[in-house]
């Protein structure tokens, strides 16, 4: 799957940043493929990107405008389909992570067919899985696992990933979601795989690979998610981690969405990790904290990052802010 | 769905009992439905039912050819296809509860289109369930869990709904595979569902209910297990069960077909199961033990049984040897 860029961000009428997580990973993880945004009047999220209309936007070099924005359940929203349309009629192919596909919106469908534009639905697997199998893999796997959804942990990924390749090591981002996969190219849409086969998709995500190999896997939810905890669990048994990491955000108190639901405390959600994890891999350990340190005082994160980090006697970055040098150089001393 | 009966059992080739779940959880609880059975030359396993052509079974009151066995992955045979075409040329719907659509098959779909015959998905979901909420429900949920998949959560369900029933008190039985749906005319294929909305799916299959029902549901798959865990901590967080039910077999020693995963001690997976239960049911607790004890001796089943209850101060009990009634009596104690 090729998806021909650069990219419209499309972000709807979305209220909050957190659900423009597709656009604002593009625009971190590969901004030289971001032209613009496009968004309805009541939309509450600025991109800082300009403001283009389809036409401007093909001037501009876009060629495929991206759903930028990840609604709660991944359903496409009645509001979007007109201007869906208006696009492929301008001419643009139309890229979605959401859970239902693009073609199966009559109006989308038949704006496709007229303009001749393609759709490009990357969070429907493009393939079957096979069941797990449990086979221990050659090669090295770190898994990013979260006390939530939306913490941090694709960012995390691609920040180790990118460190330790920029330190010499081998290692490849492994996408899980739809935003790595389009910032990747290629993955796994690992909630949407029938559940039967999620330990034996995120198998197939990292195969067999060098000793000295890092595959740095893409999490999805947690764990302590009342919705999504068996996605969680599916994924790190098949990932079978040699290291995870704990991905976090700062002040975050409760799962987002479910009120009701505190979070765990940190060491509770590393120990339920691990020992869930030690099922495929008896060797797991934790290798380091990721925290998303955007929501405190900036004269605050070092000091919050440095007293867990202290507390578990663990590296604790945040991707953002910190980037993972401390991670890969912990993990360089510690994994001979 | 409403499947026409008689059914015609088909066992196809397979080698071993634990294969044709469904044909004998058919047998056993709904015995009044089953007309006969058809098997290839090479299969090793014999129901005891006739062994029935497609004339014969249609003579004999079968309107249905139920695929009576479950291969690991769920797959349709290639050496299935020409018996269920000539089932349905001979007149016969078919029922399966793969994960492969018949219909995708296109002899199958020929022969369907040529006879007028149904094809019946059981494990295909006939529609699409919300994200998992985690709001607390009204009434009463038991749920079966396992140190293993095929260890007996179906028939411990269905004896303990029966018991509950013949008790005087108000109880469901919740299936969650193919056989249970089979038996029980509806319910959800669990493992069929995509991973996003399996906690979803299990909360819209035991709705707010009397205070005093019982839904008493099914399980799938196991948390030990390296393929399936993510399915059933996913089935656990949404049936928010107030009690759990283990299951087990007796002399299983490692995980079915996983011979390099040893089973946990049942203390092991009681504890695992209630504490990752806690999070969307702080109440639950573990009401009863359940064993298929046919690996064992007769005159060895009632000492066995009676150890591992005093051990655990808990009901135990086989829901074929000895049925459920000492833990209906327990529950009735105990939940007021």
């Amino acid at each position: 799957m090729i998806i021909p860029g650069k990219y419209l961000l499309f972000l709807g009428d979305v209220a909050d940043r957190l659900d423009a997580k597709t656009a604002c990973g593009l625009l971190d993880w590969a901004p030289e493929r971001c032209a613009g945004q496009w968004r309805l009047p009541s939309c509450g999220v600025d991109l800082g990107l300009e403001d283009m209309d389809f036409e401007q936007a093909l001037a501009a070099g876009a060629r495929t405008l991206v759903i930028g924005v990840t609604p709660f359940g991944g359903a496409i929203a009645d509001s979007w389909i007109a201007p869906i349309t208006a696009a492929l009629d301008a001419g643009l192919n139309v890229a979605s992570g959401m859970h239902r596909r693009l073609g199966t919106v009559p109006e989308i469908a038949a704006a496709a067919e007229r303009s001749g534009a393609s759709l490009f639905d990357v969070r429907v697997p493009g393939r079957s899985f096979p069941v797990g199998t449990g086979r221990k893999r050659t090669g090295r796997r770190m898994l990013m696992v979260g006390t939530d959804c939306a913490v941090g942990k694709k960012y995390t990924a691609l920040a180790i990933a990118r460190a330790l390749t920029e330190s010499g090591g081998k290692a490849t981002f492994r996408a899980t979601g739809q935003t790595g996969i389009l910032i990747a190219g290629e993955g796994v849409p690992i909630d949407a795989i029938v559940s039967d086969f999620v330990a034996g998709a995120a198998e197939s995500l990292s195969p067999d690979n060098d000793a000295d190999h890092w595959d740095v896997i893409e999490g999805q939810g947690s764990l302590f998610h009342p919705a999504y905890a068996g996605v969680a669990l599916g994924l790190l048994h098949g990932s079978q981690p040699d290291a995870i990491i704990l991905c976090h955000a700062a002040g975050r108190t409760h799962v987002d969405g479910y009120p009701d639901f505190p979070l765990p405390e940190l060491a509770e959600c590393i120990e339920a990790n691990l020992e869930l994890a030690r099922r495929t891999n008896p060797a797991v350990r934790c290798a380091g904290i990721s925290v998303n340190t955007s929501a405190l005082p900036v004269e605050e994160r070092a000091a919050y990052l440095q007293a867990i980090g202290d507390r578990f006697g663990l590296p604790c970055f945040d991707p953002v802010a910190t980037g993972a040098d401390a991670l890969v150089a912990h993990v360089a001393a510690t994994f001979d």
